[in-house]
């Protein structure tokens, strides 16, 4: 079979063979066989093109053996995670995993770090002194054991395709493409050895899928392609407008997530981890039914179980769990400085793009996938759309360690934001579900 | 500018900037700025998404100008050249060069190897005894004013984005694309130096083209970029469904050439050559109209200027010029087989491109373009369609040297015609004019 012809193929818009789909994979894996020119071209074919649900399916699950696939069946109790496609401030990770792993799902949580101006868990996660991403096998089915939650980076073993695939299509162009952000997406949940996978598919200004409907599509093609390749999904549709809670940045984000698991959490941030949280009990059989699941998830809030998991799971990975008790032990930014309102009325719109580019700016997030980051810096929103706001009162709190980035992220601050005289209507947080 | 946007723009349906275009033939002529897999992945969006005239015509002059282009200027007289688009038994530049130079036109051509089923003119060329195609540019300069006929290979300096495209394209399934096609051709065209161009579009089953639709999509956007960049182009749709003469095969070729510019050419090579060398005449500014140049050119033919002019030609580059009135003194051949009919009747089809996989499978032609030629092998048509057979008769004489490659040929051929009781309609040579 030769290259070409499979590229020709799907540029005259036909149906790739499974043999045909492998083929590309295993060259993306291997990086013999196919040329990286080669590689970029079906990428681009595809993407103007398209992929039916089977060729998607096909993908998708050579994509995940082309590296370690997990299993856990010797660890009992149902496998379910919970993938988000990246928001500003979107900190549900650290705290639905352990609200699910304290209703008695076994979350096998592996990430990837953050890119652009959305941030990563893994990055989060390493704002607490000695925790340690990066458990070898044993320890994160030791983990999964004691804990019921291990949070992990995903290794080189996990689908290797996926990594040439991605790197390619960031630079040729190619990223947005349903077929491939799918196959990419569970690819890699695949090698988890879930059985079960709640689907956050953020949707506006702030988020990938700007529309509702191109986030709906997506929505469908992941809960199509995950049944397909014997994975239960999921997936929410929700809101990523202004950022989510108020915290942006690595420990900022730590510290809201924790207060959020002691119950005083911001109204959108909680409802929606405990919406995530109960749609992983349920697809995990822990419930009858939704609000069987809610009601479980509600009370594991409430009694601080799922404090005490998250306080496990620091420990299991060998970090400090005092930070849970004592914020000071996380890495804090020497400085702060305000951004104001310039007049009175209501916070109308909040751009979460803006903000989280801020706060990469900043130093909290990576530009390139070598940069490293800065735990410590961020941004609070110290007000959020439909709050009033007077002049000159703060909008937003700012952590920074050098001036010469808070010069560069204060005009994107000042930008992000409108003041109007009456409050915008307000936005429902979950725009759909594909159950 | 990132190599990235472009190709996003493209990829949407949008208009590159002339900058834009710049800087992929850039990256593609110096290998520096863009990778490889971005050239590729713009391809295959030029493929599917197209490009406007004012793109095309200014990738085509950004290529050209990616090289050496020629300036003929202090040559007396009009430069004028044709191009055709690759049939099989293609051997008119060998016969309306001379011609054309005959009625006063300097024809600067440069052309390229063969590759797959069609001949090239060099590979024929290089057939007789000491001929050189590899002159410099003196040298070039001298055959143009000595003679008014070069006949030349495209050294290293002409158009080298072409040649980093040209092999991108025939790896990535990027080939087929009209604005592609059209830089291609015309940017080695620009770099001759030349005021006018005549196009032969070939189109049928032995073509590039194989419907007359998209052989004049082609042909007007030959005539539309050239125009664009002050290249009078003129273009001719003809048809390529059974080789063109009766001679398949470099050295065969030459004399088949010899033999028409001394009056004793198959009518179809003989009219098309005549009708080819007529419009360089024309455009050339030595005709007032086609009459008045078709009447100058079968002078030239019936009065043998032409066959004085190649004469002269092959003597200027280095050849034998003894070959003209002694074929023996071409390669010849060690062993001939025929192909015979299996029954009587008319033939109707014969497939041109059979027979050129054939004559290049005897060793004529090349597969890859690393590959040599054997310049004495090929195929002599017998018959012609439309011409009667009898049962056991001859259809295809093939002349061979290894037995290995001629079982390789023989079912090519077997499978290459058909005989039918009544002879088949009649079909024009020339489908089109674009002018």
């Amino acid at each position: 079979m030769r290259a070409v012809d499979v590229i020709r193929r799907k540029r005259d818009g036909g149906e790739l063979s499974p043999a045909e789909i492998d083929a590309f994979v295993r060259a993306a894996a291997t990086g013999r066989g196919w040329k990286e020119y080669q590689l970029s071209a079906l990428l681009m074919a595809v993407f103007l093109r398209g992929m039916s649900a089977a060729e998607t399916a096909h993908l998708t699950r050579a994509m995940a053996d082309s590296g370690k696939v997990l299993d856990l069946s010797d660890i009992p109790g149902p496998k379910v995670d919970k993938h988000s496609t990246g928001g500003v401030g979107d900190k549900t990770s650290l705290i639905l995993g352990p609200l699910a792993a304290a209703c008695g799902v076994v979350v096998p949580m592996m990430s990837g770090r953050g890119l652009g101006h959305t941030g990563g868990t893994l990055d989060k996660l390493e704002s607490i002194p000695g925790f340690r991403v990066g458990l070898g096998e044993d320890e994160f089915r030791s983990a999964l054991r004691n804990v019921g939650l291990g949070m992990i980076g995903q290794t080189h073993e996990v689908a290797p395709a996926d990594k040439t695939l991605y790197h390619l299509r960031d630079v040729t162009g190619t990223v947005e493409s349903v077929p491939l952000i799918t196959a990419s997406i569970l690819s890699k949940k695949l090698a988890e050895g879930i059985s079960g996978l709640v689907m956050d598919v953020k949707c506006g200004r702030g988020a990938f899928m700007k529309t509702e409907a191109d986030a709906r599509g997506l929505a469908e093609s992941l809960v199509r392609v995950g049944r397909a390749n014997g994975l239960n999904v999921s997936a929410l549709l929700t809101a990523m407008d202004a950022p989510l809670g108020r915290y942006v940045g690595n420990s900022l984000e730590v510290i809201e997530s924790i207060e959020t698991l002691k119950g005083n959490g911001p109204p959108d941030l909680t409802e929606l981890s405990v919406l995530l949280a109960a749609r992983m009990v349920r697809l995990a059989g822990r419930a009858a039914d939704d609000a069987e699941a809610d009601r479980k998830v509600r009370a594991a809030l409430a009694s601080g179980a799922g404090l005490e998991v998250l306080r496990r799971c620091v420990e299991e990975q060998g970090g400090d769990p005092r930070v849970l008790d004592d914020y000071s032990r996380l890495p804090t930014a020497p400085r702060a400085m305000a951004v104001v309102a310039p007049r009175g009325g209501y916070v109308a719109e909040m751009t979460a793009g803006a903000v989280g580019v801020a706060a990469m700016v900043l130093g909290g997030g990576r530009e390139r996938a070598e940069d490293g980051v800065d735990h410590a810096v961020g941004v609070v929103c110290r007000r959020k759309p439909g709050e009033p706001v007077r002049a000159g009162e703060m909008v937003y709190e700012v952590y920074y360690r050098s001036t010469a980035r808070l010069l560069d992220a204060l005009p994107l601050l000042e930008e992000s934001f409108t003041v109007a005289d009456a409050p915008p209507p307000e936005q429902p947080l979950v725009l759909g579900e594909i159950a």
